[in-house]
């Protein structure tokens, strides 16, 4: 299949990751974009709806409106960038007519269709879709996703959180029940609504937390944690806005088990858990990580700092929200269901500065 | 004393905390500045210094070589706003000649010389004028600094970190040995020295951790709580730097002794704790802090978050680190120390947007 | 009238000039905010639409719903911050009333009502109030404004556009007909309507011009300019939206008419013109000006470059859209009005870094 | 040439240029980074010096100090990103032994060795080597630029100015007499020197104007506008400082000859002038570029203003200043010098947001 293009959709195409989406798509080796949709912008050209694209051929493609004939027509796989509870409808639609989908909302995340109508305010009516849904981190799913029809793609928070607390958790490096999970973001991941609070003259040259203890990225983590940890586990999530476009970085708080764990001994795990996994780096000892390292890229940069004065592990992740915490990672979930290279289109260094 | 002019000197007018003091000074109600020092700038003016003080009578002021005697003779009360170290010796000197003296640095925070040897790197000669500095935090020590010759200003950090955490460790709410302070602060923290590290282009649209468990303001706050706590505690101190020009927020985690402590009950006991200190403002439940709320202003806004999920009691504090947590805390320092109202000169409201 | 207090109102407190009034109200000595009005915000507090004025007498203050009546009532002077249209009509029954006014908005500023239709696009049905209305220029107009019950506050660009050429054409320096002005602003000056252009990541790190020889203040610029010239002249005014809160910085590009003028002449017509007018800073040959030396703050700086290669006398002109060019500039109208000194309430030092 | 590798060298590694060609580098796919330099990084490899590029080929690559053997020895065509002065010695080594050059440094630029030595004010001692020099905007002499030895890689500035102006001056279509070029461009344009001008809390959050009439640029730009004019014009060029990491927008004013000349006309004639050039965007009649769209990418954005009232026809032209203004731009033309295509290494859509 690699040697021929795949014909991709994308549904909602106004929003940040449909943004993102666009831009990666614009020069992917593989993909060819041959519907986007949205209501909003429908019978505009994408240059118009983003002139960065202008003098690229996605630039030339009409937005339409969503149409699940039209995209299963048109498309092998479809990438959902609308609201959670948009996704679950267009999703089923398109899976009925036998289209491979990524969805970037939150509707297949959960497995426990209880938890998501207690964190999301909404009924689940796609339990069946549900039960195929794969969770989109290829880390830990590579295979799972490579087989996958529908893909449900990790929350931006939860893919820093996930892949920082990994090795220290799948072996038993840590205290399961005592977990801090301090994470800073950037603009683009609260959305690209026009409301007050993403106004630049709200956020600039300004920080402030949100969402303490009650982001509902918390029980995604706590899920796929758990499963790692080989058992339930609570964490305490905590979300704060940075004045910066792309990137998140989280904080993490644990105590390890072993009073003496050495940090040579913490480093050598998460050396050997990533070993084949080059999207995330190790930074060496000595160096912490920052946002921009990570900026239009799949890279997650992660140090380990053992506090003995404090009897800490302290991990730092980081990644960018929109590439690999949304639109990047959806592109690589994309690529492995179709037997790519994880990697295709997006082998990019990092825009520094 | 209030009803004249007091005389007040400036030592050290190159950095972020000299270019602070000067804004302050320029408008202050009762402090003249009679003498401003530097050697990178001696032979300019004030105004050529910083163009922003054109038109104010302190834009007049030459600046001059420091020398103690010329000090001591044009000025009341000196600020030193020079580096640790340096300003060991120009205090002695002031001292002794009868002046009182606000120190910015760090070299008459910690009371133990063994420990600022240890942080610090350098020897300290100055043990008598050390016994009888005060720590100039006016919400814990006013009484003491109004009587004091010698204030130390307390480090940016340790400001937002005390007041955020001294309620509830004065009455015993929360576990004092498990505590993390989470706290990132803009780049004028970072001094106004020209090192790649503070280069727009290496800062802007970013984000990083640095000195994490390592940071020299940690065994200032551990010698400060452990006082309140009324025993030895340590501190899980991190820090990080945010693209803003001013600002720190400190999000603490800590732990309820009493797992059943009511989010009012916490409330209420930073509310009686702080009903004589307008500076601090405790944000009614439901608020969150953000750093521009106290832009160029003494306030201290704090939030508390019980999450009952994860057993934390989360602690949220937010400071002007270059107002609040320097030069704005050293000139209430000197208000105090010369009889003047508490906020003489630092009522604005904060500048928003 | 100075020594006791003006009771003042404030229509329309949500958007930026809104705050900004509130910002400088809240520490004014002479003026006591006595009643505040906007549709959106009715029923809170001051604090609770912008917590940084919590801890601030006008923090307590309930917004209430717009009332002629009851406006006319509390206050003496009423400040409206409210669009163009709708401040119109607010202004005229408030004047029959008896009250002072001072209209941050374009409706009085056009002595020409067709001007104002065809630039504006609606009709202007109070060409009585018109005729009595002040333009609010303290430098140009400090004793017709002294007197006036109706002040039309100055756009932001045309205060930075007209204090930068004023001396330079009353005393015919360069050539009216031959005037560029390349504006850059900061986005407050966009106002603090939620829309999509204002978002955050639309705007941070980038750059872009707007509406190129078609902003609604060039007919107000020309107004005033063609005034000063003693003949009607037409400008190229051109904006751009700068990644800052606040800030205006105008180059503007003239031609002397008489090709030998010399750097030191043109200076020496600047000083003299402002010699009087504190608010007015001339910078020093070989100094340019930068937007933050008047960040918070009522200066317009000032500089003048004799570009002999290229036959040019460059005047850069800058100042805070939000303070001078907008709230700040309304509080010195006021205080003209109720015969305060000018800057009563506006001389703090600008908030730099 | 284009199906082997061709292995290149970069001097200077240090600044912002340097860092650029390594991000382009790292995945350009038939240039391979053979040796690097540095005085200052010597030893540490590439990764250690930039973290963005741990994880890449290049970023295992050890800096070694310069020497004109070795360089000649490892690579086919070598980049200098070294400051002015400096290039000019080690290009004539590279040169005789036989290696192709792209010097990112003024040295080659200027034709007239004399003005050279005006406007940076040090003598030019390769006369021989300039007059084989080819200046390197790809768009007006990609022919030459194939079969140089050397070329000249033109500045930030020059490239927006003269690809904005080309058309409009080779059709003569505006006086050559009348051009004011308003240029404002991002941080990194000034070097990665740790400078106090360059830190980020003197540049964040304000604007300002520098070197009004007297940038250096100028004399480059007056060159190559000359002879696309065919004859000797003197321009108005000014440089302002953008609070962004990279970017150029500039402003160019100038006078239709024919003052009923149509925009469709205009617009005609840079259609026509850049229907070859795919780097070139010339925007849709009511679009304005910003800077975003062009970020890390060669695009130069064109928009056309032709605005009646003023008599003008305004030019807007923007780029990124380190990528098409200086190290893409530097690829670019290694690629023509080597027989690749064009666009090789090249053809990344804008990071937007």
């Amino acid at each position: 299949m690699s040697s021929t293009l795949v014909r991709v959709g994308l549904v909602g195409v106004t929003g940040y990751t449909g943004m993102e989406l666009a831009r990666l798509l614009a020069v992917h080796p593989s993909f060819r974009l041959a519907a986007v949709t949205s209501r909003q912008e429908a019978g505009q050209t994408l240059a118009e709806v983003y002139p960065f694209l202008q003098g690229f051929a996605v630039g030339d493609l009409v937005v339409s409106l969503p149409d699940a004939d039209a995209l299963a027509d048109a498309c092998d796989l479809i990438f959902l960038a609308v609201p959670h509870g948009a996704a679950m409808s267009i999703a089923a639609e398109l899976l009925a007519r036998g289209r491979k989908v990524v969805d970037l909302s939150a509707d297949f995340r959960l497995r426990d269709t209880a938890v998501y109508e207690k964190w999301y305010g909404r009924e689940h009516s796609l339990a069946d879709a549900l039960a195929e849904a794969v969770y989109g981190l290829p880390e830990l799913y590579a295979d799972r996703i490579a087989a996958a029809s529908l893909v449900a793609n990790p929350g931006c928070y939860p893919t820093a959180a996930i892949l920082g607390l990994y090795p220290a958790l799948a072996r038993k490096l840590i205290d399961p029940d005592d977990i801090v999970i301090d994470a800073k973001s950037g603009v683009s991941g609260a959305g690209r609504g026009p409301v007050l609070g993403s106004l630049f003259c709200e956020v600039q040259d300004s920080f402030r937390a949100y969402s303490l203890g009650s982001h509902r990225h918390t029980p995604e983590m706590e899920q796929e944690l758990s499963a790692i940890a080989g058992r339930p586990l609570v964490v305490s999530f905590n979300a704060h806005l940075l004045p910066v476009n792309r990137g998140i970085l989280a904080t993490i708080y644990t105590k390890p088990k072993d009073p003496g764990l050495s940090p040579a001994a913490a480093r050598e795990a998460y050396a050997s858990a990533y070993a084949d996994h080059p999207f995330v780096r190790m930074l060496p000892a000595g160096r912490l990580p920052e946002i921009r390292s990570t900026r239009g890229t799949m890279f997650c940069d992660i140090a380990l700092v053992a506090d003995a004065r404090s009897g800490r592990l302290i991990i730092v992740s980081v990644i960018d929200n929109l590439c690999r915490g949304a639109s990047g990672q959806a592109i690589a979930n994309a690529n492995l269901m179709c037997g790519l290279p994880l990697a295709a289109g997006l082998g990019q260094a990092a825009l520094v500065p």
